[in-house]
């Protein structure tokens, strides 16, 4: 994230702050109606391409859309204008977000076809994100990010695998059924085993000979069970994650047990004082001088 | 929920009993005759929607919703006739339900199309989880609410996640797609994209181009993988709810915090010796024979 | 299950252990050789249901079909003859299931229809359970079941909840959607949410209205999140009798940590004696004395 | 694994780690090169599979199909050449991956036909399993398999019950579905249920009658409940997995116990002190003293 310099005029700093930060009141009054006018804008884009809708108010949303392009061009300026280093801002991945929402419009004036591009607009909703660290959703999904990566292994190992199922019966079904069925082809089959194995079914390619049917029930009851990895993975490391968050690591030194909320001070087996850094204000006078030596940490 | 006023006539005391609470043994009766009236009456409706059963039954069916619709106005009356602020109940929740369930038969006649309302009644059988505080389900839902709650946080960051996803892909698949595929405008990219991330599948709409089916395999993957995440999320809290059960609700009675874990002996803030029945091992022995009263339990 | 007589034939007591029971080398081959003869007969039906190879083989089948109806008939007897109560037996579930496997082919001898039947023979398949209990997946099959008991009342609630959902959506796609579109009734329209909540979607019934579709979206993605329920609650159970096999719930009496393995004979914390019914053999001589009372239990 | 000979020629034993080991930097690279290798392979396949691509380039892809063949059998000779009895790895799992990825090309040129079997090469991705070791994806793997291995009874225990409501379901419905509607005989049935049960729900085949649409949402609820079966299986595993982790391999120094918890303090079987970096609170005064040495770690 770009860092403005400290010797700057105060105006561009509050600017700054207003835009990029979300610590003060306008800050969050800033995203906050941004990403309502993001969300009004890909409505916009969304209504535009039903037909009749089109046909009928076309020009009121060929206004509107012009409307947020203006807004989007305005806020990038002042983005741009309050940084150090703009370009850099540019290149980041937001920047070419707020880039792509506002280029189709204006480059339809000089090429007619590039309006059909404004569905680019609609990745602007990833600000979302932005804007649930207002609220608090931080630590939950620092939590879920938490366990994604700890699992994140053993479930690119999973995938790794379902990869290879589904090439492998891809290859076995195209060899057994005939084109006619829909199996045209060694990626057309991969289509069909991977619609199948994640139990979608569209439906549109289905085997027909009884061989096929056999395979693909197989695959079926395969990829109904083996859902059951990547879940049992993830669950087990939101409970550790959950875990880890709430209990401390460290043992009592009195007997031994471990896994204590992280705001005990006393064990709750045992009775012993647990935070080393103070002392325990139960401990009868006499013991705790005897106990504690000088030099003790 | 409505209180009774202590100088109420007994009779109207009564019937408030037997209708609105459950302890009573009338009022258990009360609570399951009326949820089987209206699963009779919902079954009614149901019938008589087929064509051919319409057709040949549709007089008694008239009939039969009559009664149900007679029975059940009364019910309301004596509701309202035994509460002290009428008003209010018909604006809350059940009471709304209450209304919804009569009302299409009473306006149909002066309106003659007011009849397919009937359908309303079929909201009625919400009043089922009334009938579940009967039967020894309290407990059980209150588990599965408090993993809910707990875990509502994380599931709503998810369906977030989800609903950008399905933006992000549906409006990547309209650019895509030629409208002959049945891609014909952004709602309806939309709705083939939470199709098949959702695993469905229905196959109304299913790609043709190469890419698309390339994206749309994608999709699959993802679709089946992720469910992990609100299965993994909810499980980790559903072990925790239950774990909760074997925290004592027993204040400490040195610092009078709440919440030990039930095998607990020391509270874990102040080191007080929470075991009430024995001898704290650790006590100095004559604190103990101070404390310790001859008549002590 | 039925009880022998001790009085009884020396023969028919042996023939009740090697058909009713299977602890002995008689018993399990008797039971291996019968899943074996169900499997086969099964398969036969199976076969002889497919219109070609009926075509071809029909008279073949038929001839197996009264062989394997033959052996049962004679097994039934022979169960029959060594029980004290025979009737009593016959409508056991079993019992019910061995005459259904032969009745058929009796009643084609006056009936001819009744040989379409002869499916229910399928239902003889059931019989495999009893054979699992010779392999070791009792144990397995415990825990399970435990686990299932458990989690009953939770999955019971939310089957009820599902059913709602199911009956409600109906209802309301009902009053949505033409009847041009499938939904010509409410059974039919329940039909439809079941088949879209639970993400099969057959896709032979599909809304066709933009509202229609917007309710059938959202029903998806609830379909798709709420399956966490089920899993959760069953993971959590299945976890708890896992930990139940193998830790005690006794606390160790000398800091109150709970959780030891079954088997642990000193608590692997404080190092206290946990088996309250023998002695320690490392504790000193002298201190056993003394802390042991004579009327100690 | 075959073993190498010690008496060997210098250039073989070399020749033999950089194929079958993967601990020097040649057999890291070698087995890279490989993979690689093989993903082309397997895409010229595919592509050539595409009816429009091969009537195109359809000679560069048997230029490199018979490139990649003759690298193949080079590879293979290799493999055979540095090991001591080459023909047991011929019958080996991997070995006959690697005859059936060349076999097709070169006895196409007796046989015209044979060629349509290089679908078989696609086998030989499974090589990936062996790159995977090289990254660190080996302990991940093991504490899935581990977790597999655990829970492999109860999922088949869960497979085989899934089978028996496949059979019984698919009996049923056969007796009460038209052959018009698709269930012309058993084994279709059955693959029906699978559809059914799976939620795939392609939509080929699907009920007509009331009664087999009732059938067929109960199916599709069970499939979506019982879901829940083995992923609770599963979890429980990986979690118990997770946490064995934790436990210690040191065996007791008293009784040669292995396998307590990290945590533990003393041998949970002889309750001897276990954590040599510390003293044994609970050990008397003088054994302390004549226990430890003064120049003990």
């Amino acid at each position: 994230m770009p860092i403005m310099q400290s010797g700057e005029s105060n105006f561009r700093k509050q600017l700054f702050q207003i835009i990029f930060e979300s610590d003060t009141r306008a800050g969050k009054t800033f995203d906050i109606v941004l990403i309502t006018l993001i969300l009004l804008s890909v409505m916009v884009v969304f209504v535009d391409s039903v037909p009749h809708l089109h046909q009928r108010y076309g020009e009121w949303f060929l206004l509107s859309e012009w409307v947020f392009t203006l807004i989007f061009t305005f806020e990038l300026a002042l983005r741009l204008y309050c940084l150090e280093r703009p370009l850099r801002y540019l290149k980041s991945f937001y920047g070419v977000l707020d880039l792509l929402a506002i280029l189709p419009t204006w480059l339809s004036l000089f090429l007619p076809g590039a309006q059909s591009l404004l569905v680019l607009r609609v990745l602007r909703v990833l600000r979302v994100f932005r804007v649930l660290r207002l609220m608090e959703f931080v630590g939950e999904g620092r939590l879920l990010l938490q366990a994604l990566r700890r699992s994140q292994r053993k479930i690119l190992l999973f995938l790794i695998t379902v990869l290879l199922i589904i090439t492998i019966f891809g290859a076995l079904i195209y060899m057994i059924e005939p084109p006619e069925a829909g199996f045209t082809s060694m990626p057309r089959s991969m289509y069909w085993a991977i619609v199948t194995l994640t139990t979608v079914g569209y439906g549109d390619i289905a085997p027909v000979t009884p061989v096929g049917q056999f395979i693909s029930a197989f695959m079926m009851i395969l990829g109904y069970s083996i859902l059951a990895v990547p879940t049992g993975v993830f669950s087990a490391e939101v409970i550790r994650s959950i875990r880890d968050e709430r209990y401390s690591d460290e043992a009592c030194p009195g007997c031994g047990h471990e896994g204590h909320e992280r705001d005990s001070r006393y064990c709750r087996l045992c009775g012993t004082w647990l935070d080393e850094e103070s002392e325990d204000p139960n401990a009868p006078e006499e013991s705790v001088e005897q106990d504690k030596a000088p030099g003790d940490d």
